[in-house]
């Protein structure tokens, strides 16, 4: 997997004296090179063993399109494509990858349990909607403390408007974002900010359109079944390429790109029942690739399992991947602020399963789930608190369960402040979605731009059927209207007016604290407790082994409480409170009965939280 | 899973007051019991939570006949019905699991590195083809030296002629075997006997004839794809009582008949994505319950994955399956024998393979797979050889790779010692299937008694086609055809007739040997080795930490050959050898030169194995 510099094999490799193309396309007898040159030139591909297809074009330079040419005369972009310009129908580019210059060698990642996530979607991010865009944007993302950009996926999809999840151009930055030279200023940007870049990349199906992978290999199975198309072929006849196809784009986005981590979407669509399976086989080529280039970087999950198995090191069975995304965690917070029986919220019930959320990772560890209508997950207890990402928003929980609604249309700016006080003070990596750090009142729609009416058609229809139930007023966007695409968009001139402002500085504040305090960014679950009070209260505690403590207590209720103050509270000196910090609502010293031991609890108003650091 | 004791809560269940009913049936809103007695009646059932319903019906006795009335009117069988008097479509019959008087409470079974596997069939093992025809045989079995039964599937299957795959009563002991009480007795007689029982269970799918669990329940699911049919539901909606059955299932065996391991069959069509693999809760709820019962019990797996993971234990994220099948030491050993690429067989070198597979376990541990078209595998070199079952022949591979042929009616008397000597030398649980011992001539064909006759049909083209490359002379037998049964019965008086009664004596003594010899019998194949050399010589090196040492020098070739002995032949004293044991056909005593040193290699005759004890 990894020999002494590991390079792409496949795709069009260009050298001093040309270019070699190379294509494994093992259901094809002949394949023909068609290069779009002033005059097209058709040239004949050397079959070679393991059904690859090879051809060297002497003085062939970067820039040059082509198209592979299948013996029935079909046209296809090279399914290695590092460019299509003119989208996914249209011809491949040849890239030459070193012609980048990079300014980042002196920058060799973070440590997974420093990352605090910024998921942004590149087309919405920015008016101009492309990668460009951002960089004049990341002095913000800085001063707001985050350390990690996630992409949402930029693999080449139809046409301009897109989440990313109908990629099929696997090794193409999407041509409207910029495509390859954009992608790559974008990294290194993010770089000579300190940020880390997390990728969102789909490897469980290929988007509806454009997907010529079939033509070449046995790509798709009729063995599993995705909700998203056919299923990827990792374990039948012919797997052993598909296998290297995924491995390779993942080793090409850490060595081309410079990207510091991945984040698989929805692996519970990856069937594999093969005796290694392919993500312990990617996560594994992967971190090796990172060590040898002396990297920090990481393979981040999505997945809906509940099984740890995906997070344990090999050694216990494990697959080795870094850490993954926590819905439970999402969906625990939810319902504590609102009762909500509408798809998996029936499973969670407020406070209780958050208690749990916060200090075992997930709360369906092998209970019924009524939701599911069987027993779901496995205990994560053993895991560490790194591992998981969480989230009080991300653009599926906004897009698909709140029907396009982010938090803060829903609820109010001191309810985004409670939640954002959870999320920050939680033994887990954080992850914000763009616009949610100063209550973005635009919200987040399901947006394509397919060229086929009939498929639009489709997916308008499904994305109709799916939201009905979330469809709170009854308002839905087409996906295919332009519009739906426009309405998405972050609204920049908000942050710096109330009450967005307000809840901005404390985000800002928040996230200041947990990077101060090991106390607070150390993810010991371990070393983490939580409860909670029907009147609606959650007080959780976080310490380090090094002496500091958290204590963050917090009123869901609408009305004022007392939170009851944990018994440590009278342990910890005058002196201790005194060199604390204290945060929130409340005042902004500790209150005298906090040490006095006079009192066993606090008085909070409604929709509140407080948080105290000592020792 | 394991209650103060643990009993069966569905179907029907008997006390001194009646009978209580209880049937898990979430697809209906309404069943009724239909009791067949002189005026039948039909009785309302009570529905309860989950799915649940629930009759007591007072005074009645074991052996009333009953079926389940839906509410559209379908008559059918209890999915839980310990007895089918009548076949698959016929009333389930109340069975008192406390009537049959045992005398095996002094048994509690074997270490696994013990047993040595009888496979057979109950239909053909004897004339009678049934339970109680076994029994009288069983000192036979003794003598040849095994230590334990298995039984081909006995659970209910349609007609009277059935390998027992296409069973759909999976709590009722074949009819025509016998049903409850036979296989009680012949339970009870092998215990008697000193001989443990293997049942062979289905837990993959259902036989097509008379499967009407989908009425009740969601049994099946159609994300999922087997060869046989729809898969069986175990991580989908529903999926807690489907797994629930086929657990309580296991326990059953356990618990009501004593059995002493199930061979789980084709555990590679056993589809389960959640976070706790049904094999890995099926295992523990049997292992747990057995522990409780003092007994020692097994669950074997078969599998072609090749995937440690279903025999390592829990802690190191395995599924704790006691021991698996190891066709890769089958196809090794044929391949040794004969060049031959049909099927799988294309994938295996013979000795070289060979070797690998007596040494590590699965040969593909890995590597790609001609035959699947794909990397296959991972290494097993951490398992202990007791958890690989290894044969020379067994019922699929007689009647599925030979078209019904035996390697007796292949090969010589010759062969079949040879094959011996590699099998019961070799560091894994060796199993026969009957007959083997004495290299009977009837062939094992598959067969049928379907009663739909377009289903016959089917299963007659299907069986056909498959069996295709594999007739080596054209002659195909029709599954559904009485003759084809009759055909594959054993031929008992062979077992006294020369060239038999040689096998048979060669088969006596070595297990003889093996069970004396600690070095052949502890299953260690971390201190076996194995080489091979062109010409046709294999040597297969067995110690003991205690001392003692095993040397199998073999011959596959048909002349003469000079096979090489090891170096430490020369470390061991004449002494040593004078203690020793040799078998072959060589000599009754150790030559002179294997310790003199004054030779390296010794002549073995064409076909032929010698084996030397020292130490």
């Amino acid at each position: 997997m990894t020999p002494e510099k590991w390079t792409l094999r496949f795709g069009a490799t260009i050298s001093s004296a040309g270019v070699v193309f190379r294509l494994w396309a093992p259901r094809l007898r002949a394949v023909q090179l068609l290069l779009l040159e002033q005059s097209p030139r058709v040239l004949p591909m050397k079959s070679e063993d393991s059904g690859e297809f090879c051809l060297f074009v002497p003085r062939l330079k970067a820039g040059s399109d082509y198209l592979f040419v299948t013996e029935d005369g079909r046209q296809r972009p090279d399914p290695v494509s590092r460019s299509q310009p003119q989208g996914v129908h249209g011809p491949s580019r040849v890239v030459d990858p070193a012609v980048f210059d990079w300014s980042d060698p002196g920058w060799t990642g973070l440590p997974l349990k420093d990352y605090l996530i910024y998921e942004l979607h590149v087309g919405t991010f920015a008016p101009e909607g492309n990668f460009e865009s951002i960089i004049p944007r990341l002095p913000l993302l800085c001063e707001l403390g985050v350390t990690a950009v996630e992409l949402m996926p930029v693999a080449e999809f139809p046409g301009g408007r897109n989440w990313g999840y109908d990629g099929v151009g696997l090794y193409a930055p999407q041509s409207s974002y910029g495509g390859p030279a954009g992608l790559k200023a974008l990294v290194d940007a993010c770089h000579g900010h300190r940020l880390a870049v997390v990728l969102d990349v789909v490897y469980n199906h290929l988007g509806p359109e454009g997907n010529y992978l079939a033509d070449f290999a046995p790509f798709f199975t009729d063995s599993y079944r995705t909700p998203w198309g056919p299923a990827i072929n990792y374990d039948g006849r012919g797997g052993d390429g598909v296998r290297n196809f995924f491995i390779d784009n993942a080793l090409y986005w850490l060595t081309e790109y410079h990207v510091d981590a991945l984040r698989l979407d929805a692996i519970h669509g990856i069937f594999d029942f093969s005796a290694l399976h392919i993500l312990k086989e990617l996560a594994g080529a992967f971190q090796a690739e990172a060590r040898r280039l002396g990297r920090l970087a990481y393979v981040i999950a999505e997945s809906d399992l509940n099984d740890p198995r995906i997070i344990r090191p090999p050694e216990v069975g494990g697959y080795g991947i870094d850490a993954q995304w926590h819905d439970d965690f999402h969906h625990s917070l939810h319902t504590s602020f609102v009762a909500d029986t509408r798809g998996y919220f029936e499973d969670f019930n407020g406070l209780p399963s958050l208690c749990k959320a916060i200090t075992s990772g997930f709360v369906y560890d092998g209970q019924h789930s009524q939701y599911r209508d069987s027993r779901h997950g496995s205990s994560s207890q053993d895991r560490p608190g790194e591992q998981f990402v969480v989230f009080t928003q991300n653009h599926d929980q906004v897009a698909n369960a709140m029907s396009g609604k982010r938090f803060s249309q829903i609820f109010s700016p001191e309810h985004q402040k409670l939640a954002a006080a959870v999320l920050l003070c939680s033994p887990f990596v954080p992850l914000l979605f763009m616009g949610q750090e100063y209550g973005e009142t635009a919200g987040f729609y399901y947006f394509t731009d397919h060229g086929d009416p009939a498929l639009a058609e489709a997916v308008r229809e499904g994305r109709r059927h799916e939201a009905g139930p979330f469809l709170a007023d009854g308002r839905f966007f087409d996906p295919q209207d332009a519009a739906t695409f426009a309405r998405s968009r972050l609204n920049w001139a908000l942050r710096c007016r109330s009450p967005h402002a307000e809840v901005l500085a404390w985000y800002r504040d928040l996230i200041t604290i947990r990077k101060r305090h090991n106390c607070l960014h150390n993810c010991r679950k371990d070393l983490t407790t939580a409860k909670s009070g029907a009147a609606g209260w959650l007080v959780v505690e976080r310490s380090d082994p090094a002496g500091s403590s958290a204590l963050l207590l917090c009123n869901f209720n609408e009305q004022t409480l007392p939170v009851p103050l944990p018994a440590r509270c009278r342990e910890w000196s005058r002196h201790a409170w005194s060199r604390s910090s204290v945060y929130g609502p409340v005042s902004t010293e500790p209150p005298a009965h906090m040490y006095s031991g006079l009192s066993t609890s606090l008085e909070l108003p409604g929709i509140s939280a407080a948080l105290y650091i000592a020792g």
